[in-house]
């Protein structure tokens, strides 16, 4: 008998802000793998504020190519395990990543290169973690969040660093990893739930953005200024940043939330740049791979230690994915989100 | 008798171009050298688009601070012979800098530091070179050029490198280094004259940027993209570069003239970065007085051997000084823009 599951497409691109009106969640026939191939049942499938930026036919070039309309998403990271095997290395129970997600069952060519090499099939020691923690700390996440420290210099400590939308996946990593090796953290969020976690559990001075003008916050907060910024935010974030970074100050930049759903003007003060002599950089998680091997041994040891704190938001069937999605943009989750495929 | 000589204060600061008016030429009585003092008679003064920054009562901050009205103008660079000296190691007949320019003369404090260091009262070595190369190749303009290409890695060679405003005085010379350094260089400028003599004199991919699309001339020119753009113009010139440039490319940041007289929108494009691992970096000559030394053995030897192009734009007098200033923003001078007072 044919075996069916469901998988999500876009119906359309969002105009304004996202709603989980513009998805659909289709049954489809899933087919046999082929010579070379892998049938995989997803398990845990992520969800992250880069998708949002490819609900756009005028996606910003580099790697984010805008999905494609009435067919499965293509690369977005999920973690499943092995149903059916027809490539050498892997074999039924195999827990796995790749890039197929937000679908229940994926035919996944072993070898082919995905994500830039991130999302490409491979096999996870499971033995001592829990599976979706590839989705997070031990995978794109915290490569993002160790990657962003390591190119501006930060991994050396002494420093005071200023993480924004800290209480997300990628943020909170930061903080922490900033915070474990050695430099005083500032963490900025939305609610002020996020900001007592950043606090009383993270260890960050922390301050909820919405609460003020986000430079005269962070000027009260950090009065001699901040060395470091990383960024996912972008706009006003990024502009507070500039305004506040000491002389040889550093900005690493993975992304800019605020400005996927309303467009982006740029920050106003770039010059400051000059006359600080500021670098910004901008970089991807998926462009240091390299670092996934140093990254990996250090987030295992805190997490084992207890030193690192894991937060999770997940949301219960596939199709709850698209919501999942609109909740994250809105801030109203916390952590890494996810979907439980169950 | 008293000894009297003429100087140049900012009346007002301009709210929309700068004009002639609004500065004025005031004739004063010059002061003789107190202990530790030197009273130099300024010979080349320099005129440099950062000027423009500091006509401005919201100056950004950093080392850019505000030209106070009805005084002296500060912290301009400016060479001189001494005429009378009560510091040590200073005799009359030395030519010197230092950064009291915009008039005739000048009581200098030996050892105090102007500029970030760079405009410290220094005797200066003119045996095989005019004095006014110390406001050029030999001196802050060099300085910034090289310190532009050194700190985004362009000093290696073998790649294409985009210099904005590249008949102006730090553009020229950001155009030739990196050529000689092993680069391919694109070059763009606002006049068909300038264009003509990048190309045939300098050797540069050259193109008029009023002549159309920015980012289309930058495509037709460099159709696989750019590895560096070294930047002083900022605006649609930084958009066109973000777009422009590949994975891992740099963007060495020394201003923006563009947006001196206008204000700044910031690039909108910025999130380029990201996707494609771009840094920005922004610099300032006098941050990196550490690479005066081989800047300065490298540029005597080229312009000894003749293979660097070195021109400038003589007003005299200094009642020519605010005209000079505002020929050059409008793009109307070429090289060094100096004035000689003879």
């Amino acid at each position: 008998m044919m075996r069916t599951g469901r998988e999500i497409r876009v119906r359309t691109y969002p105009a304004g802000s996202v709603s989980p009106d513009d998805f659909e969640v289709v049954e489809v026939a899933v087919p046999r793998p082929g010579p070379g191939q892998v049938l995989v049942r997803n398990t845990w499938t992520s969800v992250d504020p880069g998708l949002r930026l490819r609900l756009r036919p005028d996606a910003p070039s580099g790697y984010f190519t805008a999905f494609a309309l009435g067919r499965a998403m293509d690369g977005i990271m999920t973690v499943g395990e092995v149903v059916e095997s027809r490539a050498e290395g892997f074999a039924p129970g195999d827990v796995v990543w790749h890039a197929q997600g937000w679908r229940e069952y994926a035919v996944v060519d072993a070898g082919a290169e995905q994500l830039g090499g991130l999302g490409t099939l491979t096999r996870l020691d499971v033995d001592e973690c829990e599976p979706q923690w590839y989705l997070g700390p031990l995978g794109g996440m915290g490569l993002t969040a160790y990657a962003g420290l390591y190119v501006v210099d930060a991994l050396r400590g002494g420093e005071t660093v200023w993480v924004s939308a800290a209480a997300g996946a990628v943020g909170s990593l930061a903080v922490q990893i900033a915070r474990l090796m050695g430099n005083r953290v500032v963490a900025s969020a939305g609610t002020d739930d996020k900001v007592d976690w950043l606090r009383d559990r993270l260890g960050a001075d922390a301050f909820n953005y919405r609460a003020g003008n986000i430079e005269a916050r962070l000027g009260d907060i950090a009065p001699d200024g901040i060395d470091v910024y990383f960024d996912s935010v972008g706009g006003t974030h990024l502009e507070a940043a500039l305004s506040q970074l000491r002389r040889g100050g550093r900005v690493a930049m993975c992304g800019s939330i605020s400005e996927y759903e309303s467009g982006s003007a740029g920050p106003r003060n770039l010059f400051l740049a000059v006359s600080k002599d500021l670098t910004l950089r901008g970089f991807r998680g998926s462009s240091n791979l390299h670092l996934m091997g140093q990254m990996r041994r250090r987030m295992t040891e805190w997490l084992r230690s207890g030193e690192l704190d894991y937060r999770e938001t997940v949301f219960a069937g596939l199709q709850s994915a698209p919501h999942a999605l609109t909740e994250m943009i809105a801030g109203r989750t916390a952590g890494k989100t996810l979907v439980s495929l169950g």
